[in-house]
């Protein structure tokens, strides 16, 4: 990636992969589906079920509403024990496909529980197809979560 | 951020960022005050405290001369058990304000005490304030640390 | 960096560590040793030893063809629990020496053993020499990866 336009779409993909962390760990969490095309979808998979090809998903969103769904959920939870997260990305690498790109980076994620420590909580690889929209914004067509372990701990409440 | 300007701008708060996180992991950690403006800030607060309102911090210096004291402090320590600390930052956010920037960042921080494992020690949000000094360098107006745990292995000794 | 060449070289500089993290992480681990110069070296060492001068090294290869060697045996190491490992960078900086660059940056891994949670495997400093090959590619002239802590969780396998 050498002209100026790529140089441009880069920051913009950076952009939008830092707004998506800023909003899981900020808020507003409700603002989160935006990032997301009408027809976008979001899962969490398993490395394990991944490579197995078993269909088997963490969380599967199929479009902006059902992520919206998800959002919604998640902000009327009542019994969660109070916790904040953390999102780290590193690598990224950007490749043109036919309706947009394809993007992958590593991911680690921190949590921290009310009254306790913060610990790595996952980490893994997103593997994202990213469109610019009819408005001119890059949205995710399509972000995977693929975690490196098949474990996690207490339970998976905010998306990756 | 489209123009070449916007591109420079980018990399020197970059550089910025990653040569603090440098003083503080390689040293010498007495070039780190360096960093900030005469009247700049430095604070390490918790997200409790930040969210409740309190003004309590876990670390308070309001002048690069304070932050200097600090320094010199922690160089003089003697009773602290050999340690290496290992910043890494992560979505970078970047907007103007009257007198420069606001840059938010998130961060974790890695501990490894002599024969010991590596051990997440802290993550959280960089909440920044950059301006351009006289003599044309950037440097922090304020620096916040926000930790997202109110606990802190063993003890906080060198700047998040 | 302030000209569109510097911005050109970093961006090579950044994608030549995203494609090492990248290949140690999802494989093919057998490319990885195409990224070194053909008297490329790579060695991880724990900052201990490098602090007191010792020259013992976790890992040493002085040549592409013992990286090669290297990554041939682990690909055929056949006791070695099933795992995850997932490269972290930050804080990358740049600066030219008569051959190339001297590249630093911060690392973390993460270690994800079959069955169990993700893990904080290791973190440290890359201290590189990078040169444009003869055929136009960036490669390492030297890696080498400083380990803050002298423990290693189970064993190390897979390069840093």
């Amino acid at each position: 990636m050498t002209s100026s336009s790529d140089w441009q779409l880069r920051a913009e993909i950076e952009a939008l992969c830092a707004r998506s962390a800023e909003l899981l760990d900020e808020g507003p969490l409700a603002a989160w589906p935006s990032l997301f095309a009408e027809h976008g979808s979001y899962r969490i998979v398993t490395r394990e079920n991944l490579d197995q090809g078993w269909p088997l998903a963490l969380m599967l969103c199929e479009s902006r509403a059902a992520i919206e769904d998800r959002v919604h959920a998640i902000e009327h939870l009542s019994l969660t024990i109070p916790r904040r997260v953390r999102h780290m990305t590193s690598g990224l690498r950007i490749s043109a496909d036919a309706e947009g790109w394809r993007v992958e980076a590593n991911f680690a994620v921190f949590e921290t529980l009310a009254g306790a420590q913060t610990v790595c909580f996952a980490a893994g690889l997103y593997r994202d197809r990213i469109i610019r929209d009819a408005d001119g914004a890059l949205r995710f067509r399509e972000r995977t979560a693929i975690c490196d372990s098949a474990l996690i701990r207490n339970s998976l409440v905010v998306p990756l």
